[in-house]
């Protein structure tokens, strides 16, 4: 196919398929760029991962994910920490800029909105530096307010850019997905906000289809199932000046049962139908 | 049971009581506030559930619910603005101040949020007047933001207020609900704004509790079960000027499988555990 230079597919959309048949697959379709998690990777092998990719010309646009970062145990943050400059070490290896950050939920018993945030700043003002030492930028994603108190506190745009600004943009951005803030009629402006100071780390397209299934987690809607007009965010972000990569991340039950190269190949045709390119 | 002054139990909370079991129970508790919901009075009488409550000695704090406005079809709309007027008749039979409106999510294939929440506005512009004949204040509930496409494409205080601020705020302000604005940074200034200018016309209180059902509807936690400080957000209303009652709305299936006297009576206790009174 052609038109696919920009499209990057993440290794979630088709978790049914292995490292080798995921990169395999892509070169069949030409697809030159790959979203990976940090799971996957590290069962095939970091290093062994990384030459295979590379030997295939793939790009990888970002790993995902580190953060978690909202423990108030001072031995839960260390192992959290540590974690995460494991992922920044792992970032580089693979040759990706970008790591993607989830920033975590309450602890336990915790109604403390604030002071989960505030945590998150914390990480990162230890993070932030050992990222950059390694080349790797930190992008944290606001996740849909539906997921506020068990994985991402941090739930809009604005809320991430009023931590991220804290940081060197080159230290620290955000992840824009349509799917958590197609809602949020302030995110367009906080899109130029994140342009304006080089804050757009990665672009990510996820369809808002519904009924939502139990526990929100895996009904992420194929792009242009669903409500949300794919054009008009892609705009959004190139006028704020990106001009990278745009992923694909889709958690969806009924896709994972299907046969992976099929809903790879159907994915890329639908990035050509539903965006500019 | 006393310090129930201000406690209102919304029906749909213990749906499984019927009209004259609700008002019973509510007396014999101590309770002096209801919020109705529509199919029920209707299914009993309007004047028959006015004469009920008013024999009671029980206030109607609100009737929920009018709203879904965002259709585009001219038949539809026509249909929904006559709805409401019966659902403003309906509210001043019973003698309740309140009208809770649910705007409407997206008419089907559409993926325009801007313009279904202008139809909100145009639809008010006919309905505030009305509401002001009958004594009647309509209230914008702003849902959670995982209701934006099939149900609310007013997702926050700050979307509601920009809609009601058009109108003068004996016709239309806002409601309050934990449930749907707890993970918003900005809601106590939006609270703030709305008390500023009159327009918190209810408080509602439901607790956040994971993991969500599949449909996300009726996952509401009784309060104290979950993540959110109700101490907190009855700050900020009452900061804001609020001195009305505070309703607790909340919609799920474990409740609705119990004894309807039985959960009523743990509601109550519960207001007193996680409120100030």
């Amino acid at each position: 196919m052609t038109g696919l230079e920009r499209f990057s597919i993440n290794q979630m959309t088709v978790k049914q398929l292995s490292m080798p048949e995921l990169v395999t697959a892509c070169r069949d379709l030409g697809i030159g760029n790959v979203g990976l998690w940090r799971d996957p990777v590290q069962t095939y092998g970091v290093e062994e991962t990384a030459k295979l990719v590379r030997d295939a010309g793939l790009t990888v646009t970002t790993l995902c994910r580190g953060g978690f970062f909202t423990a108030v145990d001072p031995d839960e943050r260390k192992a959290a920490l540590a974690d995460n400059r494991r992922a920044i070490d792992e970032a580089a290896t693979l040759g990706t800029e970008v790591l993607v950050l989830v920033s975590g939920g309450l602890p336990s018993g915790s109604k403390d909105l604030h002071g989960a945030r505030e945590r998150i700043a914390d990480a990162l003002t230890e993070l932030g530096p050992y990222a950059e030492d390694h080349g790797v930028k930190l992008a944290i994603e606001p996740l849909h307010p539906m997921y506020a108190s068990d994985r991402c506190v941090v739930s809009t745009l604005t809320q991430a850019l009023d931590i991220a600004e804290r940081f060197p943009a080159h230290q620290v951005g955000v992840t824009v997905d349509t799917y958590h803030i197609w809602w949020d009629d302030q995110a367009p402006a906080q899109i130029a906000r994140a342009g304006a100071s080089g804050r757009i780390h990665t672009f990510q397209l996820a369809d808002w289809t519904t009924p939502l299934p139990e526990g929100v987690l895996n009904g992420r809607g194929q792009i242009g199932d669903g409500a949300i007009d794919m054009r008009e965010w892609q705009t959004y972000v190139e006028k704020a000046g990106y001009t990278g990569a745009i992923e694909v991340e889709l958690f969806n039950d009924a896709l994972w049962a299907r046969d992976g190269r099929e809903v790879l190949a159907e994915t890329a045709q639908r990035f050509l139908t539903h965006t500019a390119h």
